[in-house]
């Protein structure tokens, strides 16, 4: 495959024309989306009208007059059609990690007579570290950690939930949602999905996976900014009964009537908990607008073409020098292919000094990611390049290369 | 009092400059600093940069090359001079009542064999709500709340914790943390103070309290924007026993090694979650340089000048109309004074269309904040003789007034 076949295939991408609404820097092949997502143009207007007019002119009354106290609403209502859900079925706001606590807790909940949860031994180690919190907070909690291909063998009737992540950080290998839910529902267990690497990127149907409830991040793939706030979907059937753990006020039915007694907002929106961090979501609700009349099913389509495209370069022109560590079939893996390499953290330090930017984790993958809405098939044409220049030629392996000032 | 004799109060206020250091917009008299900070001069520069250049050109380097991992820690460190605490003392990020649920947790955790927290009926509604949150999550905790004079009856030695917010946020009233806590600790319990109306403007001094946990927002009297990230503070004595309840990669003593095992921060650290808001954190950084030198005694002398400025000014020239809600002692109150008067929504909508901005609670009240960094005397005066002429004209009373248009 040669560089024009990319530009082939970039001719015709539904999607090509949605790049112009990125302000990608010059002369970057940005693959990283899947950490941290571009800047969508816009957002930078959107920041200076919040600040100087919105809290500098408006002040308070900006809660009223700029409608700040809609902003999560407005944000759930862009997130919804990507998810497959119901704008009033997505509460917006914290982080994953804080949705995660939330939803684990609410799930356990919706099961009083079981005790045990499973979740998987590669799941991002954070889910399982707020699974572990959750059951040091609670003693009738019992966590079943189990290798990532057990999991289906764990489903038994003690399992009150289920707790997976859809796209494995690492080596991207996607899980069928639709099928896990369908065989939790099996034993009575209830599912809670983590979607972090998953929304904005590839398929996502909560509805068709009759999913129960789910949290994902915003900064990656969605492109809200760094460390942008987060969301929890809650199926309509759990609306009246799931009870949140963290109970705010603004989750209350009434917010702004300062009453003593908590009583829950009657949708997801019950799951907001503080003031909400007004800065962070303006950003997000600007950065969301380049998937507007984006379906997830278009997401999916480019996310498997940009990354066959880039395991079937590799596999051209890098040789035995790097392993594809990501599935090789595009159905089992998200927007991401992973290549394993014994000095990962070196190689990654020189693709960035060659302006490819992916991203190191340990101990020895490098991993790229591929986002639909600005990645072209020439950039994983232009990258694949780079990769095989610098694995050929050794020019990776240099002493800076080799030291580690980076922490992320 | 004349106005003259305001403008010498102004002359001779050392932190008279500090008002310089703010965006106000010109004709406005802003007296809801406790509710949202007036806009600090840099945090829109700083938005700006943040977002065109570090996250646009920068991306997923700025972890890294524009030091984003060490936000948190850098507010952590401006904040703990106006606490009186040490900045590992300190944990940035999150919300006001998250952080307020896990200060709770983790205060339980600390008395296992008690089963008893205290709070007050007047505590801000969300403090309540959070309490009984974690008492469902957990079987093994009672919340007792009683009346706001009866908290010092009852404590028992079945009192795991008090929870208390320091500064009423109805009517300003301020309790005395030092003696609450040492009678708190005389019966072991661990003690939990809400700070959300005192840092920024009163005198707070953690170490000299002798407090265990606080919790606290930084977007009233700290400026820091709309929905700015909260704070927990956790006494050194606590660091190595209090768990966190919410157990986040962000909190994790290295959490860029990804280990599957969760290893807590040996430091307030700890109680950090998930990936850091960095729009938010960092408008928050920019505005709190106009504290810079600013000594937690230097606002309490302020705000104590301005409030009883403000009694002295409603006794002269409103007589009967309003009455003074919050205590007359400038020492049993906060920077806040709140009038009594039977239609205090439709009084403060005329004081807003005088350009004269407090805020009103119901049922009953009208409240004023007064930020000591950018209120001056002569805003006392100015905003009294609005508020004199409304009551005495009636000009207040204007079906527009009356119709509930505003949900905050």
């Amino acid at each position: 495959m040669d560089r024009a076949a990319c530009a082939i295939r970039d001719d015709h991408d539904p999607l090509a024309e949605r790049r112009a609404r990125f302000a990608l820097p010059h002369g970057v092949l940005y693959l990283d989306g899947n950490s941290l997502g571009a800047l969508p143009h816009g957002v930078a207007d959107r920041m200076r009208e919040v600040v100087a007019a919105e809290w500098g002119v408006g002040l308070i009354r900006s809660w009223n007059d700029a409608a700040w106290v809609d902003l999560p609403d407005r944000v759930a209502a862009r997130l919804a059609p990507l998810l497959g859900a119901d704008p009033d079925e997505v509460a917006v706001g914290d982080s994953t990690s804080v949705n995660l606590f939330k939803a684990l807790a609410a799930a356990r909940g919706m099961r009083p007579d079981r005790r045990v949860l499973v979740t998987d031994q590669d799941n991002f180690p954070t889910d399982l570290y707020v699974a572990g919190g959750l059951a040091q907070l609670r003693g009738d909690l019992e966590v079943r950690v189990v290798a990532p291909d057990a999991v289906t063998d764990a489903l038994a009737d003690d399992v009150a939930v289920l707790a997976l992540t859809q796209v494995d950080y690492r080596s991207g290998a996607r899980r069928d949602a639709a099928a896990l839910t369908a065989a939790a529902h099996e034993v009575g267990a209830v599912v809670v999905w983590d979607l972090a690497h998953s929304t904005g990127a590839i398929d996502v149907d909560l509805h068709d996976w009759d999913a129960d409830f789910a949290v994902g991040c915003t900064y990656k793939y969605l492109n809200g900014g760094p460390g942008a706030p987060a969301y929890l979907y809650v199926a309509r059937r759990w609306h009246a009964a799931a009870q949140p753990p963290l109970q705010g006020w603004f989750g209350h039915a009434a917010p702004f009537d300062f009453s003593p007694d908590y009583e829950p907002a009657p949708d997801a929106r019950r799951f907001q908990v503080g003031t909400p961090h007004v800065l962070s979501t303006a950003a997000l609700e600007a950065a969301l607008t380049p998937f507007d009349g984006v379906l997830p099913a278009d997401l999916d389509a480019k996310a498997r073409s940009l990354t066959d495209t880039f395991v079937a370069l590799v596999d051209e022109h890098c040789g035995d020098a790097v392993e594809v560590a990501s599935p090789r079939d595009a159905a089992a893996r998200g927007a991401q292919v992973s290549l394993r390499h014994p000095e990962a953290y070196a190689l990654t330090q020189a693709l960035i000094d060659r302006q490819v930017i992916p991203d190191h984790r340990p101990p020895d993958l490098v991993r790229f990611g591929f986002a639909p809405l600005y990645v072209r098939h020439t950039d994983v044409y232009d990258a694949v390049e780079i990769l095989a220049d610098l694995l050929r030629t050794g020019a990776w392996d240099r002493p800076e290369y080799h030291r580690r000032r980076t922490v992320v």
